[in-house]
């Protein structure tokens, strides 16, 4: 719908580079105008944090990481910000300003443009962040989107990967699986809709996994609620490539091994039947599947009693000496040890 | 030479993600220890300024912004840094990290990447700057490198494009028009080389026009430079897309007019011999051509004693009032109304 073979849509050529990022950026308002100095229009934009600045980069590319036939623009958009906010939440800080840098070949027009900007936008206004810059450009083919996020934080607040010490409990929040589970029910009803173009799916049902693929929600509330808890992670991790990868990642870093318990992985009852309606197994899922932006994180035992009672949160295991290695105790007791995989090995062709 | 046609090059598949991040970034060594906290490895990257944070990006599209068939990849991974530092030096600032993005196609190997991190290391090192994080990813087609660049100033010293008053004095760094013109000789050799694949071009008469723009330096000495002067411009943007359309920038900003003396313009001999040779006006060249990274700066009238003996900076004009308009004034002493271009006007193909 939003492409250039339509006469009523605008061609990127009409606008020219500065035009067309004045017309998109037009509408930033600075929210936090003690922290953004300067945003768009100038060589670079001024910032002014009062303590520590978490800097972060993704890069999402059209046929890689995403998939228009499936994936409206406006979600992408908003997908885009999440991706980035998610990695400064995963630090314990806050994130304040992004850069976005599009670029797109002439297929697309600019209200192509514009749907990419409005869900850029929503995700900036709900997550308090301003725009502080990009760069529009053209591109040979497909679409690609550069996001850079910065953020703050106290310094003694920040949570490295590094911190995890043996005998600490691994902490994940939300629940997971549901992502990677949305991209399958939308594989499949882009198949059913190759055989069949007519086909009208009822997709209310699945409607959770869906969200969680195409507009999956970054934990901005979860250092908020640290801080409120008076829990400082020893370690901290979001979950993009899934929980296995993750649970390495920070096993690496710290130097330590852990136990994984398969029966306190939290998912949603919609995963658990979706797995058995694709003969799926959970475990596998939630442990492979990734994009849930949930975060990770590890905590002294000292700290349990503050959130054991606390619905975003499920002790999951803990950690280990190194040398002990990293396994998933599974439901029979039996230690399975981990190995690494997440991107591209759950699902080559994504 | 760095395609995946031979089997002695490593498949980018072979290292994996992680493992490729790892094998291109195991060479940083952190330059900035008391400003780069943590530099790449964890979710985002810890950086501290003292005083205000600058932040630029840049998106270099493979087939828009470079052409691989004359650009060495070395040099692309050179140029792709300074295009950035050059933004944070238009501000009056210091330079300090960079974040480094990537997304090639199956078509490049492991080695064609180490080319193009061996060019960002070299820059890193010059400019000393920190590579601070990034994202490596794959692309259904090309090569895409977006690279955002942070940098430090104090308040007061932080250049805006919108500071020009009537009567300053426009000032620009270096010389103009030398990148434009290295393109066009590249262009043609290209064209030469497609009919005959056996010519050996010599191009040494044509290397500083070449290395103005395979190997663009930024001015990383012109802050410093000012400084030393005790010269504070009052706006200041670098020159990427053309002069006139540098010019423009800052008298939109500024609310102001100009009056650029055409017989100012600096060009080096080799700018205005080759024009000669492709029957081009020089003038027009240095007004569109672009690609340039000089800086572009306007001062007080006050400061004229301190910057006049400067081989680097040459005064080619004044501000005026806004109603007075923008002008050039020609070697004939008449006045032109200047044209907004830059950006796929003069050449359409780039």
């Amino acid at each position: 719908m939003f492409d250039n073979t339509e006469d009523s849509k605008t061609k990127l050529s009409e606008l020219g580079e500065f035009g067309l990022i004045d017309h998109l950026t037009q509408h930033f308002k600075i929210k936090h105008p003690d922290s953004t100095l300067k945003g768009i229009g100038d060589d670079a934009a001024v910032i002014d944090h009062q303590h520590k600045t978490l800097v972060t980069t993704d890069f999402l590319v059209e046929g890689v990481h995403f998939d228009l036939s499936y994936m409206p623009l406006k979600h992408l958009g908003y997908k885009a910000v999440m991706v980035n906010l998610s990695d400064v939440y995963a630090m314990n800080a806050e994130a304040k300003q992004i850069t976005v840098s599009i670029a797109c070949s002439n297929r697309f027009t600019v209200e192509a443009l514009e749907e990419i900007y409005a869900g850029i936008t929503k995700a900036a206004d709900l997550y308090n962040i301003d725009v502080i810059g990009g760069d529009t450009t053209s591109s040979v083919k497909g679409l690609q989107i550069s996001i850079t996020a910065l953020g703050e934080a106290k310094e003694e607040d920040i949570a490295y990967r590094n911190g995890a010490k043996p005998n600490d409990l691994l902490v994940v929040t939300g629940d997971i699986g549901a992502a990677y589970l949305g991209l399958q029910i939308l594989k499949r009803e882009k198949e059913v809709f190759k055989v069949n173009p007519n086909s009208q799916p009822d997709l209310t049902e699945y409607t959770y996994l869906i969200e969680r693929q195409l507009k999956p929600e970054a934990r901005k509330d979860i250092p908020e609620l640290l801080k409120k808890l008076e829990v400082k992670p020893t370690s901290m991790i979001d979950i993009s490539d899934g929980l296995s990868s993750e649970i390495m990642h920070i096993c690496k870093s710290s130097k330590v091994g852990a136990n994984l318990y398969e029966d306190k992985i939290p998912l949603d009852p919609k995963v658990i039947s979706t797995c058995e309606e694709f003969n799926l197994d959970s475990t596998t899922v939630a442990l492979n599947g990734g994009e849930d932006y949930e975060l990770l994180f590890t905590i002294s035992q000292n700290d349990y009693e503050k959130i054991k009672a606390n619905p975003h949160l499920t002790v999951i295991g803990h950690m280990v000496e190194e040398k002990e290695g990293i396994h998933l105790i599974s439901r029979m007791n039996t230690k399975i040890p981990m190995q690494a995989r997440g991107w591209n090995t759950v699902d080559e062709d994504e």
